[in-house]
């Protein structure tokens, strides 16, 4: 038995999640959850980083947390849970997978041209570090920091996630044509790492261009690493291509704790309704599943999730509008019962 | 009789250059051209900023320049010769625009997706000041900059146009979420200008998630205003909707001196063979003729340019594979001849 920490989130976090845990318990799989208090629902009760102290602990302990969408808390010097727990824990390295899924009609599907990327992106530095400050009136300053250790635990996990999953091609995403010390270190550091891997196939694109690429031939690309904002962009311009961030799994990868989440909102309008799509929160089950060694188990639920898309099921915000929508329960039975 | 200055630049530059010119030759336009030394070629006879000391003097009288590619010299320290062109003369405002064009098949074309944006991008602050250093061997630093005057032309640059032409929606793109002092400036200012326009429909999107809205519903925005890098990766990606920088036109508007550019490559592989795209650079002069108030023949010679694309003539680059292919010059003579 493997104890995972789960947090629901807001809005319709606690429907997905439940979704998802009921799949996940129709599987058997050798999993204790121990539900944890974070969200904004908790930094609204006083606690600034949106956690209590026995959630942070609990999360600490067991090294694995699973959460859904959190609502970022208004005002001025707040900062988002979400960013704030990936600094709190380190957890360098964001990965997130891009899929054509058949049932997912998008242009490309449509074009018949398959997606399989992985953005594997530097999830600390950059502008995150949120140092600003305003010099007069009218100008205002940020800093932008990149360093090579943390540039390079990055880099060295999309190389080892590359060749663990025998990537056709490993590409790293900057602009070092501009900003050449920064975006330079870490390509420099790319190409470091990357004489330790001399069976991948190793290049770089500027990320104007990269982005031009993917949006006509998405195809060519396979694991892309950039830095921060670069890598937040390219993944939302990705999650674009296969048909929006309900489907597009997330996870944050450190040392010692991982955070496995659903990245779209809480969409509050929705909330209470158990109309929500638990797809993006189920991915990112798979990712958590393989990252505790539950391979077999993973690739069984994750078929079932295939084949029923393929056969046209879907909730009420995609999939044919002339065949019925289920609701989020009925949709996770579907998936159960494949 | 306007007089603008020329220069043709590196690569395919001079063959295209001549394809465009022969057309506004053959539509008996009132420009007289005054052909000026620019690019790496003049950078490699000693000249630092990529052009000649009488060249910078002609383009600053005239107030126009109407340039090809330039290929940006390699080395430490050396700056893009577009770029430097931009700073040396205030262009702050870089307008780029991308239209569904018939006879230029892309995946949005083929699922019947109409395109038609502008974005109009900050031109000089951000990180392309290039302030950075080292702090140690293992941190880089660079420095982004916003600030109100620069923004302020930009952004009101961006609301005259898109009142000029009758826009449905200006969209203010950001990540003032994490860059709250720099981007929310920027975005502060955006919705003050707002103000005075009333008529326009304005609204603002964080630039993740309009990257992701632009792969999938690009016919939901006109045009878009955003800061120097985030514009460059916008603009990109636009390019990438409607068939590659071939097809991207871009102006960069100062309020003395204007440019008006082919912003793709130099294409060093086929220069020489005649056998380039000019569609970029044209597009790019019928820009220049609308800013200098030829808006009839501009209007003339863009139609003769649709319908030339429209009746499946191409040259080797795109295009039906199955018929033959035109060269640069015989491409020119169909617009001319249409
Ligand atoms: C909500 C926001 C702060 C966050 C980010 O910019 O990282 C989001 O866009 C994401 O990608 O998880
Ligand atoms: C060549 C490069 C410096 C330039 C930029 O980043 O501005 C290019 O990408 C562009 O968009 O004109």
């Amino acid at each position: 038995m493997t104890k995972i920490a789960v947090a629901n989130g807001d809005g319709i976090g606690p429907e997905i999640m439940a979704a998802v845990l009921s799949i996940f318990k129709a599987a058997e799989l050798p999993l204790e959850f121990e539900f944890v208090d974070m969200g904004k629902w908790v930094f609204d009760k006083g606690y600034s980083n949106g956690m209590t102290p026995e959630a942070q602990q609990t999360i600490e302990s067991l090294g694995i947390l699973f959460k859904g969408p959190m609502e970022t808390p208004k005002g001025k010097g707040v900062k988002s849970i979400n960013v704030t727990a990936r600094k709190t824990w380190n957890t360098y390295a964001n990965k997130r997978t891009f899929q054509t899924l058949h049932g997912v009609d998008t242009v490309f599907s449509k074009a018949g041209i398959p997606i399989d990327i992985t953005i594997v992106r530097e999830n600390i530095e950059d502008t995150y570090g949120g140092i600003e400050h305003m010099l007069t009136h009218d100008v205002a300053l940020s800093r932008r920091f990149i360093t090579r250790p943390g540039s390079m635990q990055v880099i060295k996990y999309a190389f080892e996630m590359a060749k663990k999953k025998g990537a056709r091609r490993i590409t790293c995403g900057h602009k070092a044509n501009i900003m050449k010390l920064t975006d330079g270190l870490f390509l420099e550091v790319f190409y470091e790492v990357a004489k330790e891997y001399p069976e991948l196939n190793a290049d770089d694109v500027i990320v104007d261009d990269l982005c031009m690429k993917l949006v006509s031939r998405p195809d060519l690309f396979d694991t892309v690493v950039l830095t921060n904002l670069q890598g937040d962009i390219v993944s939302d311009l990705c999650a674009g291509l296969v048909g929006g961030l309900g489907f597009a799994p997330s996870a944050n990868i450190g040392d010692h704790i991982s955070i496995f989440e659903a990245v779209h909102g809480t969409a509050p309008d929705i909330a209470g309704k158990n109309i929500a799509n638990p797809t993006a929160l189920l991915l990112s089950g798979f990712n958590l599943l393989r990252h505790i060694g539950l391979m077999e188990p993973s690739n069984m639920i994750e078929n079932a999730l295939l084949y029923t898309l393929e056969s046209g099921v879907h909730t009420g915000d995609f999939g044919d509008k002339s065949t019925p929508s289920l609701n989020t329960t009925a949709f996770a039975e579907a998936v159960i019962s494949n």
